[in-house]
């Protein structure tokens, strides 16, 4: 059984003004590009936009309508900045709702300390589900193809793997590195020729220092292993024979 | 002589295929948003696109309308990915020269071994001027309000660097942060009410745990030092009275 050629696509909605301010550095973009690949989906943009709604609106539906998959981080805590779901709930035109399987989850946790701004954290656009996670009562949601998970990294990627093998998916990029004690622009002509030479291969190139020498690190990357390998067979061939030590993985 | 109070706005499009597959942490989003700030700019939105041409020209072209500046970051280097100079002249309608100033400041780096590859470095979508930067030969360029930077962060940080005090801004956003031994969920009133009671001050909740114990911090900003300095002595006093001991400042 051969599998789906079709590429399935996902964008990440950072929610947050404390991540345009500076203050977080986010940690969720590159673990969810990484998770998402293994269920064979392409995180193919990312948008960071401030706690105002009417953004939140704007960013989720340019990028609803464009992938596959969407994913938010944050803003569904329960103080008055958290407004993510009211956000969503208007671009998709439905009201908030109190879902009483998130308030049955909320009570249990926090019993007689169940507060209206602790309640806050079962409201969802209505027709939404809960992606519930291990790590807190406060679970994320899914409307359509909207995923709404928390900020909190940890969080986050406990509800992520209550998705584990769940979203429809393609074929997974694979990936391969070779590194060189050498300026990119030395070997910019090999790799050019290199990904022309092979259809269905990107060859990226991401130079560094080290000890005041130049270094790079060449990844190859395709859906087809096989195309994948040639590419890269080709580059470490070329690389020896431009008189180069190349290492087979990253430097 | 009071401050203009126009706020100035800034976004930010991330180039690579490299932060879209979670390969590359980004790490210049969080030092530009500081570094605006300086400037008495903000930093509203960002992007992450790959490197693919029609999606960097949707990009920029999009935020270089609504904001005043727009700073790109990745894809200058000599390899055939690097791809941010023809997307941009595309997204301008202008055509890519090889910029005078730029070839000779190559050449006098190069010397003999100036090659083509490396000559791409001093490719700029005409009409733009040089960003030179302290760490390498190859400059940032600027066209109109685009600022077109490097990815490595080092050299990103070099170029901003060479901008200091050049863009006009308006009055930073100054911020102010209290800690406490608290769930926010305890407090959201009080920070709700707090922020509606000072026009102009945004307060933000940040919690996380520690030892198994909620713990938050609260950030209060503004661009006016005494409405942030009154919405802080607020939530400081209303911290106390609720029996809690915070701290005036991160914890």
């Amino acid at each position: 059984m051969t599998p789906p050629d079709r590429i399935y696509t996902a964008a990440l909605v950072i929610i947050g003004d404390e991540i345009l301010s500076g203050r977080t550095q986010d940690a969720n973009l590159a673990y969810l590009a990484k998770w998402l690949n293994v269920q064979g989906i392409r995180l193919r943009e990312a948008r960071v936009v401030p706690d105002i709604e009417a953004e939140i609106v704007e960013a989720v539906n340019a990028c609803r309508a464009r992938h596959d998959y969407v994913f938010t981080t944050g803003g569904i805590g329960p103080t008055h900045d958290d407004i993510t779901i009211d956000a969503i709930a208007k671009a998709f035109g439905v009201p908030v709702i109190v879902h009483p399987e998130a308030e049955a989850m909320l009570r249990a946790y926090y019993g007689d300390a169940l507060t209206d701004a602790r309640l806050r954290m079962a409201r969802v656009p209505e027709g939404a589900e809960l992606v519930p996670n291990a790590l807190s009562a406060a679970p994320g949601i899914r409307i359509k193809n909207v995923y709404i998970l928390a900020g909190v990294p940890g969080v986050a990627r406990a509800m992520l793997h209550a998705l584990d093998g769940r979203l429809e998916g393609g074929r997974p990029v694979l990936s391969r590195t070779i590194g060189a004690k050498v300026g990119e622009s030395t070997v910019a002509d090999l790799l050019a020729a290199t990904e022309a030479a092979h259809p269905g291969v990107q060859v990226g190139s991401y130079p560094f220092w080290r000890g005041g020498e130049p270094n790079a690190n060449f990844v190859i990357r395709s859906t087809d292993p096989q195309a994948m390998n040639l590419a890269a067979e080709a580059i470490l061939k070329g690389l020896a024979e431009m008189g180069l030590d190349p290492v087979d993985g990253e430097i």
